[in-house]
């Protein structure tokens, strides 16, 4: 395990997917120095020289870690962590299209991890060329299906164009497109607007419905397998509306889904437009499954830019050097807060209302990747795997929960984010600063107040420091920054697996709960058509609370 | 300690304010108690008998704890820490006004701690009649504001009604009202908008204002103090919206403030609400910081109705059977979770999209209060207080973040809430279920799975279980089950600070953050006034970061 990264052949490489976390000598390492991590709170231990110095930066996007707790042989034993385990060795079989999501030995998806190839496009040369030449098809038939809106060619039935559209999704369906949609709205073509149903919950979207012209409304149904229960519900809840208004579903909707999946049917949809099996629904944004909406909202141009934002950080996150690579760093800084200084949590507070659901898309990413208890070897686990994501946007959650943060009982690493400018430039000077320099101003404040402290001779305005954080910081939120952000979040996630020795990308976890919703739901089917079932609520427990919480007192 | 509660003078219940969390004899059981927890996987043990008893019902609302890890010792023994801990009688002497927003022997706010007397009103009593009175009186201004709006008394300068309201306000100011509003907007009345400006970023307040008729726009300022920055500075920035609309600010600006504030200033505005010291922010839902606009945007009446809910749910706060009080029960069964069990963080996981930031305010509500490091003698805790709050609604959930619930490597405790009944009753069957079914269908086996778990032969598709929640069921979430769920975890949140010992009604641990950003921005506005500061960042690590961020690589 001693080579260093992306030098081996492929089977020296092949051996880093079974290198387990606490056999490597970085970990030991890590757990001596551990015992002493830097001390923020030390007169003079944020100086300006560190300050200037732990910084990286790729596309566009700075990394500060200054006000970390680590200090050069912290640093040092981090970058013999990323070679040990071939983190980048790795991403770049990822890249290639090695099957990664799998377990050795046992039953499981057995699949290559592509999402990177869908901004491959913009690439000298694709790494994986036959799946970028897939996504490229898909993208030029987008371009396609949007020039014809714009152009008059597809319109409604009383001839008139298309002003909003509905994404049908859930999960990676909903979280990643909406998160980018909201980021972006301020660069919206005018009179366009995307609305989302994701729940099962019918008042979701009946609220949605309520507020829409439908005649003028295009449906965007997205569903891999065609069959996820949430998104055919809402499909059919949608459809029906349509029928009562008189209008034919065949001319407003669209499906993104997998070729030959149930929903490949051209009969029922205007448009198809494919996903492909090497993308994990978590890791689709930069797919169909959210190019469409973001193509008919901001327009193909804008999608573009996305695109190229998250190729520029793709590219970035191959480089070895740590200080050099802020994926690779923020996942190695993770990893030394959660398994080394034992933060359970970690809270992402983006300075910027617009990204006021990224950190949900993030919580998604991250703890549906790395929420696993076995090795890629099917061994349970000898360390913790992914802790929880959580955060609201600041300024905001100063006024909430940010006292814990300070004055806690837990210790919560942050990753803040901010920009230096803001997005619509409709600003103000009040007392001589503007908004935007309120919410940097505030951001760098907290991120000092966290790592400094201060002592008070009243014990209850005291604040104890070294509480980690990093901020990342960009210019401005344009949609080549918000892919590259993307970007260096999901390939936070996916080196953090590969140092875990975890598969990031499957999901075996939430199949328990479909399986006893399942079951549930056919007793209510089998009593709704009169079959009685109740005499089996005796033995089985789902039955009698089910049973339990029909009742009322 | 020994006393049960509720019974002694004052006295003997004001000693109950210095008992150590450690010292309880309860504490040293429970702790006995959890090295062997209730095995939730063994055969039989989620008992449709277990179902049926571990109920707690009251205001409508039901708590179903079957899928704890507790059992009758552990029950017995929280009921034990419950009378040890005096927290019914505490909570008694909070609704008579006694002041326990304090820390003895240092500066704190020394204020009494009375949200519940904003429902009092209902109350055959009141417990705190002066600050009933008050309440009821700025209920009655507010009667007769919206009644003139109505009957079209009070109109724009055009004779036009008012369509929409604005409310400027962070933290306890949006918030709480924001959940609330979200969760009942079904019951809106036809034509009338409510919104909301927070941050200070500018971006929010554009998008926002990007999207009205100001003429027809009423504008609620909201701060106690007259004086957050964030909310002046975006009444600021909204005033001159209207300067520039050619519209006069004071026909459409409505002020909630403290009397006397710099805000409380008739010339200034439409109208003035107050709110008074003994609310705090995240506890002023119930008083005129929710109840302008809920009252304009849902009607008088339904306002009511919310006020009528939580006043149901206080009065069964005060029951000192654990299990006839479910905001005890879930504030005991968080502390056996949190505190001897070791788990966190608490996942609030509503199946309800209105409640989709129900559980932000939560989270605020929570963490602001039990985020705390010292007892209310000053003296460092020597166990932990509150956990890390956190949460999205299910369905959506099952589709992110669910896998690290179920086969994460940290246990993550869940409250899940549901309705029996949908709000609009816009619902469809497919196979044989509606969508309300399937999402109540859905919670049910989530919590089982959670808890029973299950084996297989295949690793990476086992589950583990042992993985607790509880369920909060009500019929349908209208203005009373809303008033009543808010004021169950208002009373949570407090029962378990009366237990830890800490106060949780004061924040002194944002106001160095706040401290160190005042200092940037002096920095920024001398700057921009020609004042050269530069020189300064060579020593001062925030001017030094401020430098850093500013810097273009």
């Amino acid at each position: 395990m001693e080579q260093s990264a992306g030098t081996g052949g492929q089977g020296v490489v092949e051996s880093y997917f079974s290198c387990d976390f606490n056999m490597m000598t970085a970990w030991t390492k890590l757990g001596e120095l551990a015992r002493a991590p830097y001390d923020l709170t030390a007169p003079g231990a944020l100086s300006p020289a560190r300050i200037r110095s732990y910084r990286a930066q790729a596309a566009g996007i700075d990394l500060l870690y200054a006000t970390q707790r680590v200090d050069e042989p912290v640093l040092a034993a981090l970058q013999r962590l990323a070679e040990q385990s071939g983190a980048v060795a790795q991403f770049l079989l990822m890249k290639r299209g090695e099957v990664l999501n799998r377990i050795e030995g046992y039953a499981s998806e057995e699949r290559p991890v592509l999402h990177t190839a869908c901004r491959d496009i913009f690439a000298p040369v694709s790494l994986a060329p036959e799946v970028s030449a897939q996504a490229k098809a898909e993208l030029e038939k987008l371009a396609d299906f949007l020039a014809a809106l714009e152009a008059g060619a597809i319109v409604n039935v009383a001839g008139e164009p298309f002003t909003d559209l509905v994404q049908v999704g859930i999960g990676g369906s909903d979280l990643g497109p909406r998160a980018l949609y909201l980021a972006l709205a301020a660069y919206k073509i005018p009179g366009r607007r995307v609305h989302f149903i994701s729940n099962v919950d019918p008042d979701d979207a009946a609220a949605i419905l309520n507020g829409l012209d439908l005649a003028r409304t295009l449906v965007n149904v997205v569903s891999k397998s065609g069959s996820t229960l949430e998104t055919l519900t809402n499909e059919e809840l949608v459809r029906q509306a349509y029928a009562e208004a008189g209008l034919e579903p065949s001319r407003h909707f669209l499906a993104v889904t997998g070729k030959g999946s149930p929903m490949d049917n051209p009969a029922r949809y205007l448009r198809s437009f494919y996903m492909f099996d090497s993308i994990g629904g978590r890791y689709s944004v930069t797919s169909m499954v959210g190019a469409v909406l973001l193509g008919f909202g901001l327009g193909y141009p804008q999608l573009l830019e996305i695109l190229r934002g998250a190729n520029a950080m793709d590219l970035a996150a191959e480089e070895p050097d740590i200080r050099r690579n802020p994926a690779l760093l923020l996942a190695l800084l993770g990893i030394w807060n959660h398994n080394f200084l034992g933060c359970e949590t970690l809270a992402i507070l983006p300075y910027s209302q617009a990204l006021v659901r990224f950190t949900a898309h993030l919580q998604q990413c991250d703890m549906e990747s790395s929420g696993k208890s076995v090795t890629r070897q099917g061994k349970p686990l000898a360390w913790k795997s992914g802790p929880i994501i959580w955060g609201e946007p600041g300024t905001n959650g100063q006024h909430a929960f940010y006292q814990l943060i300070h004055q806690g009982t837990i210790i919560v690493p942050v990753e803040f984010i901010g920009f230096r400018a803001s997005q619509y430039g409709r600003d103000l000077l009040i007392e001589q600063t503007t908004s935007q320099e309120k919410l940097v101003a505030n951001l760098l404040a907290q991120a000092l107040a966290l790592a400094t402290g201060q002592a008070n001779e009243n014990p209850n305005r005291s604040f104890a420091g070294n509480r980690p954080s990093a901020v990342l910081m960009a210019d401005r939120l344009t949609p080549y920054t918000m892919g590259a952000l993307l970007a260096l979040y999901e390939a936070k996630v996916v080196f953090q697996g590969f140092i875990w020795n975890i598969n990031s990308f499957d999901q075996e976890g939430v199949q328990l709960g479909k399986k006893l919703a399942g079951r549930l739901l056919d007793h209510l089917a089998a009593r709704r058509e009169g079959q009685d079932g109740a005499a089996e609520a005796e033995d089985d427990p789902g039955l009698a609370l089910l049973a339990e919480v029909s009742k009322k007192v």
